[in-house]
């Protein structure tokens, strides 16, 4: 039925920002870093961020902490002791289910089952290495596989779900902070207090203080859930768009930490970013805007696999931190905040 | 410095999906409505559940609740007692606050403010109705006016943030369900069982289950926030980006409930939305597929304030429940979602 | 059945701790607290809080911020259009509401009706003035007049639970602290660095970067909610089963937040608690031990309603601070937790 | 100085209630066991439960599905990069650690550590087995020795703290659930539809719906965290006081899930218990009324190590399925609760 409709654009205002002085152990350099957004005061606003980091030795440092994509399934057995022994025989042949996975896929390796039970509920959540794609079709037609070879050892298990929502997938949950789900990614930076001065206008102490009773204290009383960070999402939503990725991660992309410290040599600023879910292959990418993104920055090229994600990955984690370190600076003077966003419109209007 | 820089669009695929036929408080109808995302599957899967709605009297019924746009702000005391008696003075002088608010725009008006004190620092949450506008600009300028009026009477409160993230913003938290922001729709359907049997390959008893065990306890051993769904997230990106919205605000967008129940006379299923951020003015909003988006769904006629914005609303939420029905009616049956992506990706290569 | 059984004691070790010296809107003075506990480390460790307490002016000040007690009730209708009718019309009637209230019972005093919609689903939350009592049975009194007077109405709602779990009562959820459930108190004090250094054996500076490590970050990656402290319910389970309160409330009770600024003038220390859940009358605080507790602690005297209530909730805050900035000092220093649980356990053997 | 304090009992008063039927992987036969708790209509509640245990085949089916105890400790490194490294060479020595702990004692065995970064802060949590303790003090003992031992390998870490509130003792947090802390326990049983109607007064179809409406849909709007269920805490209260645990445990206890199913041959009713934090050996278990209780139980027998503390778990969970099974039965029917209540006081008021 759809095949017969129309397929047309909607196009998304991008500029490329930058660029962002990075290094790390999977990039290194000064790349700019394209943003797709109908918020344009966000390009100056990351701009700023990107010139602090040419000002710093070594620039902003991504560091990728790991990696993975997941997927859960959902079995139903008679009651809970059943559902334990279940458990107890699948987690005996795990060997088995790393074949099935390996023998789906070139690119899929099987890293973890989890599970978790509910009286009769048996909840699986598979975490599998899949290279340079994001992952979210390998893991299905993976889950797809894993499933049915499970209920083929009749263990008295019965089919529940192909997702039972323990993955958990562009839902705001705790499980995929703690077991991991996506890229996993620290970026830093030691800004000198002549800079901070300078181009932030404002000073450490101000700043860390500003980060623990926004973005910490303001967090916990909005009962935020493994989330203390200022915008986020704003920059995750930018750059996905711009590069093909499913955006609709960014919910719990949305979900990392932003934290800073007050020393004697500068201010310490830091974005962690547990679950970046992105690729440089798969759906979307091959897209004649996407294709030139990734192009660009050099996520294109022959690496080891994922090393054009991980690379991606950083590069989304340092364009974080420049959004990040911008908005707060901005926040820590009264009336900063307006005052730019005006200006920025204005400017706009003129043009 | 970015004003120098070229501009350029990322063009997002997009079809027209439906029509959908809706009733309700905002909307009456059969409407086509556009999805601009890389993951062309929703599309079709979009696509059957408004084939349901149209063989149903009344189709989807939409139901607007309540609206508000909210920004938090910070102010610190010296100590707890002193925070209290700030509050306590600026609670008897709401009536000011609200003439701030009047004075400073011709749409926005205060609806309430909500205090919550930590130690010593005071943070104030405003709620303001915004119009037809998504309202982030609005609210942004009220609380910089609202902070210069109560520091200017000295309560003995210095500034701490224009956003406190109390409000919140693009990231998931307990507080905007409790207290609202945006557009709170609930949207549901009565789907007779030889509808559910026929088009959705599923009976409403197993339906209602799925959507317990997966959506409920799936999600409640995911450590889920106030989200009880399968992938609002996904719909939600491709109608904002499609309408110009700040698609950032599907974080807290996918924090919303699914709810089902087998009846005697058929599948009641319902899919709440307590925070659809979305508007038909302001910014990003004059783009010409934006313009054409707005225009073709009716959201820029003549209406009362708020009226295009609400239909707009009670439209997302009825794409929403499409979405959502269609991919949990895949999931009742084993293989059968696996079959569905590989038969559209194969039809997408042959053409 | 049960009446024929025999009922006897167990005993919980008890230690009258301090005296600890408050101030504040509803104590002020130097009083000692009974902590009633298995873990007697706890008395030495809120001991030592209460010394620091007696070397400030002023001491702990207690600002009791608000209080009410709630129970939510659980209404369902056919559909959402439906539920919205239905609470429209309730909302048009909360006079009457007032009265059904008022002539139950004596003490009670409907303050808020709050509503969430989810499908069909009516869930309406109470919030009651409930005096001198925790409000237990007060609540679930009213709530099921409220019911009954609301089902005679006619608004096509039927019965579906006289509690809807969006009270929410001894489970760990975003909404008591979004819109209160039992009283809700900050307790903060300055110390001079002096004491800081003397009584701590830690300075201002270290002690607030912990708090932020450990009390923030630490629970963001834990997926805390409305929570950020190192041990409330330590304090709270002594001091609830020393004073006859159901205990089973320490697990909101839990949910709170420590605060700490590094100071010119010393170390500002604060503990907010926003669910104390405490009476001074009702069920079990007739038995020997309890009245005991009670009068010794000034709380059986003749004050307005609420009055003995929020002196009791006030000595609790400040017996949680006391044992908060014990604990929190001794995990400055690496190795002296250890070692002070040692010495403790050593001089408890030597008896 | 507290040693000179005058330690008494505060009396809290105890009924034994049963006996439950229960059968499973760590316990077997028809037991009574105690509630100590101010809230007398417990007892009956809990009552009614056990005698609906004992009118079924093999009663309530107790499986333990896991064990541990946890402790997190938090180092401090030069920026995120550092922190990696760090991490990368502890995750290649699990061998020392796994030495260190068993040289520091006979019962606590090194089972996982699971490291999180955020900016330059690393955290490990210590997963520990240890007997038949609840393991409170042997989790910070180990990971005192562990601390230092880690420190002592120089990797350029520094001291943060010895708890990192990543454990999590005490507080409502997503990761105990996700990677275990305590005692996880399911119980569950099938009650055939004439007990159902019999004793519980309500059918099977009506009770399950209840279940998901209160239990989960509730919960969920109300924000609740890895919690859906009516009352675990007041159960865990009273149990864990009359047994001697460390009752502030419950906080962590509350999160746990009820789910029901109407099926063909009854009502399946289940409680998981996954965070049961509960010891047989340890603090406060020599004071007489505790061995006492913990005798009757049977859980003072010669077993495997933990034998005795998993059949204490097991005893939990089954008492906290007759509680919860009770409440949900009585909120199935309007008016019920409160008959129960006002009757079962005037009982007492007779008496």
């Amino acid at each position: 039925m759809s095949a017969e409709r129309e397929t047309y654009s909607t196009g998304v205002p991008t500029q490329w920002v930058g660029p962002i002085r990075v290094s790390g152990n999977a990039v290194e350099g000064e790349i700019e870093v394209p943003l797709a957004t109908y918020e344009s005061p966000l390009w100056p606003s990351v701009g700023r961020g990107a010139k602090v980091s040419r000002l710093v030795e070594g620039g902003i440092r991504c560091t990728v902490l790991g990696e993975q994509m997941t997927r859960s399934v959902l079995f139903v057995a008679d009651d809970g002791a059943h559902a334990h022994r279940a458990w107890q025989a699948i987690e005996a042949r795990i060997g088995d289910l790393e074949d099935v996975v390996a023998a789906g896929s070139r690119h899929a390796k099987l890293k973890e089952v989890h599970p978790e039970i509910v009286g009769n509920l048996l909840y699986l959540r598979f975490a599998l290495l899949t290279g340079d794609a994001s992952g979210h079709n390998m893991v299905t037609l993976a889950a797809d596989h894993l499933m049915s070879e499970i209920l083929s050892w009749d263990l008295g298990l019965g089919y529940g779900s192909i997702s039972g929502n323990f993955c958990t997938d562009k839902k705001a949950t705790g499980v995929n902070g703690v077991l991991g789900r996506g890229r996993n990614v620290v970026a830093d930076i030691l800004i000198p207090h002549s800079v901070v001065e300078e181009r932030l206008r404002t000073d450490a102490r101000e700043f860390a203080e500003l980060v623990v009773r926004k973005n910490y204290v303001g967090s916990t009383i909005a009962g935020a859930l493994r989330s203390a960070n200022a915008h986020f999402a704003n920059m995750l939503l930018a750059f996905y768009t711009a590069t093909g990725q499913d955006a609709a991660n960014i919910v719990e992309g949305s979900q990392g930490f932003t934290y800073a410290e007050a020393r004697e040599d500068g201010l310490y600023f830091s974005c962690t970013l547990p679950h970046l879910i992105v690729g440089t292959v798969g759906n979307g990418k091959d897209l004649p805007d996407v294709e030139y993104a990734l192009q660009r920055l050099g996520c294109r090229e022959e690496r080891e696999p994922g090393g054009n994600a991980r690379r991606l990955a950083s590069l989304v984690a340092a364009t974080v931190l420049c959004g990040e370190l911008s908005l707060l600076a901005a926040q820590t003077n009264q009336g900063e905040l307006m005052a730019t966003h005006r200006k920025f419109e204005r400017t706009k209007g003129q043009k």
